[in-house]
């Protein structure tokens, strides 16, 4: 066995049963890769006819049956044809799928997990507490330990790569929200990424929290009392980390290529530079999960959704990165 | 009289002297303008001869004086050859350097101001209030409603161009110091600056604070309660301005050419994304003024000075603006 990637197609109401059709009708015959698709079997057959690309589906018979791409569905519930956007049969399938695939990666009948992308409010609204998808996973696998990493290369290959200490808090919150073991942490993940990926070096590069790094305590003081004493902490570990550095300058240095990762202290710190170069290509990483498990970096998309309109290049982006850290595990 | 540009010296410990000559001695020399340097002339006439420029440096002699560099020094205290970095000597000479240019802007013996980089600390240690040159020359003018607009274009002539509605304030008090007055200043002198660069529009995109612009209150409320309102009354005011965007989405479009101008609610927000593809040619120009100012985006650089290293194309590009601006005035 070469290799088994699962992909949940979350919201069928969404784009992602379409950027995964188009993602993989794109994939290379050669790659011994097989994929298990965990979502809605005629949804997919209907999508596949009208997208025009004859990927050769097939239901899902077991690891050993012949064959790249199969289907396997765990929803019992009937899928209407013409459910309403964000509708609560979608979001409950979404979460069954997701689930699935997250079970089956713990069982090691899967390599890795791609996911597509569900509707937060959505899933929220069938009375299921859902935060999110990393942090459905994080409870399922049974750990606190995992950080989101997010990577996008420019139109000329330079990639950035990005670890969030915080990820979806209210901006003023965002100081008290972070904590000298969460920059660690996503230090020691950030780090660890690097030599996932199999890069040469892991210099990891931490930004300051406060405009220019605080400059020395006078505009603001969380460098000194919590991003310093971390960095410190980290190097002491031999990790081959520096900062914290004024965010705006340290982003040219690190798109020139002086650093493989940056560890950014909130949101749209890491996010703003990354999507601004990568907006088309982004991937989600989630790091610290016992298994492998990207996902494109863009929503459902509703108002495109079912027109053949969506782009593949995130989820092309997201399901070829899960080949290549399954490969490199294996 | 075609237009005088001064330039105010600032420390000369750092390397403002030395891009100042650099990118002077690479003006195009059928360019009407003049300049006026306000500095230290035996200063300049070394670093002038050590840098092998040759530029044809006089004494100022009044407007109708033969000649394109002149220079003049209302500093009286002598200025020892080996200051120490950050010398309060140098430090009071910047200021003093700086108040001259602003006053002559003010009088209209220049039509625009370019000031090098001083030293704020060291400022402070000579026990003037100091904030910053912007707030200094804010206060000189006698206005509050100023904002710090930032330039700067990637390697293939793409601008990025942001003002911002708040400065250099920590992170954890930025929503306490967003006001909706701050972000429709913002708008409206952003949307005035494009008119003064002669753009064939003035699309202005308005970021939002928190990640994903809020998630419509779920992550911050900022955007409800602040933001789109300065942007409705804006846009009752006929300005062609949009948002509150998630910021991370955003800059993609911007960087893409669908905006002209970006409205960032904080520094980070604005500067990363600016100084990752603009770095080396990044402008400063204070929005607001009655006079206009420009400045390089970078600082001092202690470490660099006196060695002939300075990059001056932040400074070129400064320089270039100035002259801009004030031939369309003219």
């Amino acid at each position: 066995m070469t290799g088994w990637i699962g992909i949940s197609l979350g919201d069928v109401t969404g784009i992602g049963p379409e950027v995964t059709l188009k993602a993989l009708a794109a994939e290379p015959a050669q790659d011994g890769a097989r994929f298990l698709l965990i979502g809605d079997a005629k949804r997919l057959a209907d999508l596949n006819e009208r997208l025009g690309l004859r990927l050769p589906l097939q239901p899902y018979a077991g690891s050993d049956a012949p064959g790249r791409f199969f289907i396997h569905n765990p929803f019992t519930e009937p899928l209407l044809q013409d459910l309403a956007p964000g509708s609560p049969a979608a979001a409950r399938a979404s979460l069954t799928w997701l689930e699935e695939g997250a079970r089956r990666c713990l069982r090691r009948e899967l390599d890795a997990l791609v996911t597509a992308p569900v509707n937060k409010e959505a899933i929220m609204h069938t009375g299921r507490p859902f935060v999110g998808q990393t942090e459905f996973l994080s409870q399922l696998a049974g750990t606190e330990r995992t950080a989101m990493m997010l990577l996008g290369a420019d139109d000329r290959g330079r990639w950035l790569r990005v670890v969030l200490a915080t990820t979806h808090v209210p901006l003023k919150l965002v100081s008290e929200h972070l904590t000298r073991a969460k920059v660690e942490l996503a230090i020691e993940l950030a780090a660890q990424a690097c030599a996932d990926l199999r890069l040469p070096q892991a210099r990891v590069a931490v930004c300051g929290l406060n405009p220019h790094a605080g400059e020395g305590g006078e505009m603001g003081r969380e460098e000194i009392t919590t991003i310093a004493p971390a960095v410190e902490a980290m190097r002491k570990r031999s990790l081959n980390v520096a900062g914290p550095f004024a965010a705006d300058a340290l982003f040219y240095y690190v798109f020139k290529g002086d650093y493989e990762v940056v560890v950014a202290m909130y949101h749209d710190q890491g996010l703003v530079p990354l999507k601004m170069i990568g907006f088309e290509s982004g991937i989600n990483w989630t790091l610290g999960l016992p298994f492998i498990r990207t996902s494109p970096d863009h929503g459902t998309a509703y108002d495109i959704a079912g027109k053949g309109l969506a782009n593949p290049s995130s989820m092309k982006a997201a399901i070829g990165l899960a080949r290549q850290l399954a490969r490199a595990r294996a």
